[in-house]
């Protein structure tokens, strides 16, 4: 009789192909997501720290400007969202890589005379996140190696190793502004390496790299043949004088990968709108371009309401609204440099842009502390001030300290840390 | 000198590591972007085909209800978003898994006396294709084996082939309402098979699987120890007396995935937001819960916006939303059985749910059309209809059906359907 006319019950005495291996449940976690782990999570997770009781807990740990409600999108885009929304008609699928609406509206707003763009060279993801996971994916094969900022943002490690791909450390030099160490990034290429993520500016450093230096890079790329992926997610922003340059704008033969997206520049991390821009002046990249659109298929992209607000965005966003976000991040920039290099044990590299800073930590100064992890443990545990040690970047040794609280807010913090060096330094 | 310290130009000379492999530029797309085929988008393009000048558009191949205006999400829902909008306070990262407040909202919506869940059992992810994705990357290890539906959506396909899963498919049965083929299910199972995904109701089907029937596929489950990745992204959505049965409910023994999300129930496929239920009643899916976790940090989930309206929506949602939406569908199925089921030629099997159904074509019966492709190649050419070749399913000599647009449109199609069918007829 059919299995499918039985009752039940009448089934588990005739069972055929059932061997040992499938009597018990057993159901382990695959591979692959073994593999996927985000150093962060890891490294918080293993501090057992508690904030003082007794104190306030100040986060300088969270990469999202909008936590203090201090930074906040203009309302031209709240109303533009609210203007899809009742409308009815911004519901449905766009298509997956985005709708041609949105990708029209960033390759205007992004191009330049030196690197045009049209919507083709665009592709929309749910976040940068999802734009690095499709142009890594895009890119590179298990087995391959892919060169990754030191210090850098763990994503880029996080999507390499879940993919089984190698990745290779860059050094960036604090003594020279975070520039990369080109002699150091040549001894890590050989055959099997396809490409060089560069996040400029730079999370966590706060550095922007500078016209000179992004030229020498590129002239790396060229007489080695990788590909760029650009992280530029923080462009434009930064302090000053420092002047921001797409590095797409500096080649015409390196192709490029731009990632970009609307979480920083217009403070809704949360939206999950990030993108690819695709740079290929000599058209080495055709099957790319077909990869990038077979990868966006798998989840479809990102939020349809968001994506026909871009448009409105990032055209009806008045030039105040960026000004002015920048001139509050240069401030809480200098307040920190200011009061955190007057800090003895600490040593600080002043940030250009974006809204980070790697502190560095003396740690032969002080008299119990072992290292960045120890340092920020104690420092939550005796001041409620949370940061994340430098290892979350592949830097000991240091703390990465965003500047995006309130100034009272920071300014309570550094004192606290200014308290805290005072007790622990020899 | 050091390569940081050169004026630009002077560099190429002394070129290291230089093999002959670097020396052009060559970027092939990564292996896993070659095998990430979406057959619907293969398929469409292969067809060469275009609508007739002389009649309007009439689209039957879309997945997406709001595409004809006729299928609205409510307003109490766009109010939602827009109160999370004007708040400005939801617009940061909520947790790669979701917000609390939305995995609370969802655990409790769908929590049912025999199948108990608390937010720790929910993980929010952009739309339900990323669920599926995570679900499916969570369980299975390249090299494995997953059983998919046939007829069946091709996401699943897309997503285990792109992380070199083998897909086998188990046969739905046509005379059986669509029920599983359970005796040639048995004979896929191996050592190597590590989940069955089951969609009930069923996109392309329309089908809806009756309590006996899923008891039955337990039963094989628990047998063979299959974890069930369960799609039920359509549940609810039947007809008449049909009555949909979550089928974690009727199990205390079997782990199981759950996916769903607000696309289709809410009518928002362009929001992004499906989840996974996890259903492990004797705690043998503690390494998948972590693996879940894990994989979900790689795009951060879906907006904010919607994920802190997810509370609104689930329960101020008014019981006539839904019944309206399913009272629509089911008079669309209706007359789409009732005209379609009287054309010579064509087979239906009258959909008991969700927003599709399979029409057989008997091939030998038609003098000029060879097969499915054909079929919608030249109803698109002369008559402007256009529905998806059921090889899209993987399943030839049907086409699938969408009947979501309005009565009259429907009317329309199904007309030029049978004059097309008379046309070709022998
Ligand atoms: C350098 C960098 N790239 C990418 C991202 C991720 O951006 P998104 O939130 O759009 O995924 C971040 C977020 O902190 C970042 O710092
Ligand atoms: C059976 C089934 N599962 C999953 C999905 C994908 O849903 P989402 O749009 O939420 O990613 C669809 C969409 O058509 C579907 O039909």
């Amino acid at each position: 009789m059919s299995i499918n006319d039985r009752s039940e019950g009448a089934f588990n005495e005739e069972v055929k192909n059932v061997t040992t291996s499938r009597s018990k449940w057993h159901v382990p976690a695959s591979i692959v997501s073994k593999r996927t782990i985000n150093p962060i999570r890891e490294t918080v997770h293993k501090m057992n720290a508690k904030p003082n009781p007794d104190k306030a807990l100040i986060s300088l740990a969270l990469g999202d400007p909008t936590h203090f409600g201090n930074f906040k999108i203009h309302e031209n885009c709240i109303d533009a969202v609210i203007k899809q929304l009742q409308s009815y008609k911004a519901n449905g699928y766009p298509p997956a890589i985005g709708c041609e609406e949105a990708r029209k509206a960033v390759a205007k707003k992004f191009s330049t005379e030196e690197a045009p763009l049209t919507s083709r060279d665009v592709v929309i993801g749910s976040g940068a996140s999802d734009a690095l996971n499709i142009a890594i994916g895009a890119l590179c094969n298990e087995g391959q190696n892919i060169l990754l900022p030191r210090p850098g943002f763990s994503l880029y490690q996080t999507i390499s190793k879940s993919k089984g791909i190698e990745d290779r450390y860059y050094n960036l030099l604090p003594d020279r502004n975070w520039e990369i160490d080109l002699d150091q990034l040549v001894t890590l290429i050989d055959d099997k390496t396809v490409c060089i993520v560069i996040n400029n500016p730079s999370n966590p450093c706060g550095s922007n790299f500078s016209r000179h230096h992004l030229e020498l890079i590129l002239q790396v790329c060229e007489t080695y043949k990788l590909v760029i992926i650009s992280d530029e997610i923080y462009e434009d922003m930064v302090f000053g004088s420092t002047k921001f340059y797409p590095i797409a704008s500096l080649t015409k033969s390196v192709p490029i990968l731009k990632i970009s997206g609307l979480a920083k520049r217009y403070l809704v991390p949360g939206w999950r709108v990030g993108w690819i821009l695709i740079y290929d002046q000599n058209g080495v990249l055709d099957e790319i371009r077909s990869a990038l659109l077979s990868l966006s298929n798998l989840i479809l992209g990102s939020n349809s309401l968001i994506q026909y607000s871009i448009p409105d965005i990032l055209f009806n966003t008045p030039n105040e609204f960026y000004e002015d976000t920048i001139n509050k991040l240069e401030r809480n920039a200098s307040i920190s440099a200011s009061i955190l290099s007057k800090i003895r044990g600490l040593h600080v590299i002043v940030p250009q842009g974006a809204m980070y800073m790697m502190v560095g930590i003396n740690i032969k100064e002080f008299k119990d502390i072992k290292d960045d992890l120890e340092f920020t443990e104690k420092l939550l545990e005796e001041e409620s001030v949370m940061c994340l040690p430098g290892r979350c970047f592949h830097y000991p040794d240091y703390v990465r300290i965003v500047f995006t609280p309130p100034p009272e807010k920071l300014e309570e913090a550094y004192n606290r840390i200014r308290e805290f060096c005072i007790r622990h330094h020899i």
